[in-house]
């Protein structure tokens, strides 16, 4: 399930395209630069929409990483436009394409850990459930919440994308 | 991981109770009712705390019983104050209490539908990964994001809450 949830952040990931492109006819339409959704946020001591898709990007990235010991590609937070933040997900989405099911075999029993965890560790399993998934979410949910109180006409269907039903 | 999944969810309603104590104490030291809460929103036409608070419940509550054929308790969102929302939050966590790993055998292969799918289905692994998750999350992340918007100090250990570490 690994692999499957990693298929899913990516989705999520691919839903931001459809946002920027709503955050960018709104702000034409009001007639502002919309590279200043950039610096919005929820609380002034709240990480400001760049630093939101930045983290989710980083979240999926690392996470996909540390699951199964494939290097990522660095991303230096230099973004100042939202074509600047297309890339980086555009970027994160070319990583991830390159996993395939099979990368994940062991992830649940491996050790995970992160500089800021003090040397302790968590198994895989538990990262990815308590850790990762919580915190790609997160933010994910914060860019959305973010453009929604700034105007952007996002909605449930731009969040969840399109959904594998089928007639019974 | 149906059922560790869900107990990440029963992990992250959990959470709620502290955030409440924060929102009460943030009022108190402000002199505000602190159940105005229930009807802060981050726009207009987006659901205010109360109803992010319930969809969040129901959401665990739902996906936990679809996933497994057990009937959910009803809960008809009544709440009108903090403590209300605490019953409503503590009786779904005493609804997930009551699974076992067994009870998600075959969850990934279930037919799921719901009335507004007109009559379409999904597998209970996608329903789960692209619905029930992302949806879940949303709402518990809306809920962090109003009181955060409105001064409670919240903070990502009150979101994520103690994680399973240990030393090497």
């Amino acid at each position: 399930m690994f692999y499957k949830s990693m298929l899913q952040m990516k989705k999520m990931l691919g839903q931001f395209d459809s946002w920027f492109d709503l955050a960018e006819s709104h702000a034409k339409g009001r007639g502002f630069d919309s590279n200043l959704y950039l610096g919005f946020r929820l609380a002034p001591d709240q990480f400001a929409f760049a630093r939101q898709v930045q983290t989710a990007c980083d979240t999926a990235k690392l996470s996909a990483s540390r699951l199964t010991g494939k290097e990522a590609p660095a991303h230096p937070d230099t973004e100042k436009t939202l074509d600047e933040l297309r890339s980086r997900v555009r970027s994160v989405i070319g990583f991830l394409d390159g996993f395939a099911a099979k990368d994940f075999d062991g992830a649940a029993t491996r050790s995970i850990t992160q500089p800021r965890w003090e040397g302790k560790v968590m198994t895989g399993e538990d990262y990815f459930l308590e850790h990762a998934q919580p915190n790609f979410y997160f933010h994910v949910a914060h860019c959305y919440a973010i453009l929604r109180h700034n105007g952007v006409p996002v909605g449930k269907r731009d969040y969840l994308g399109a959904l594998t039903q089928r007639l019974p």
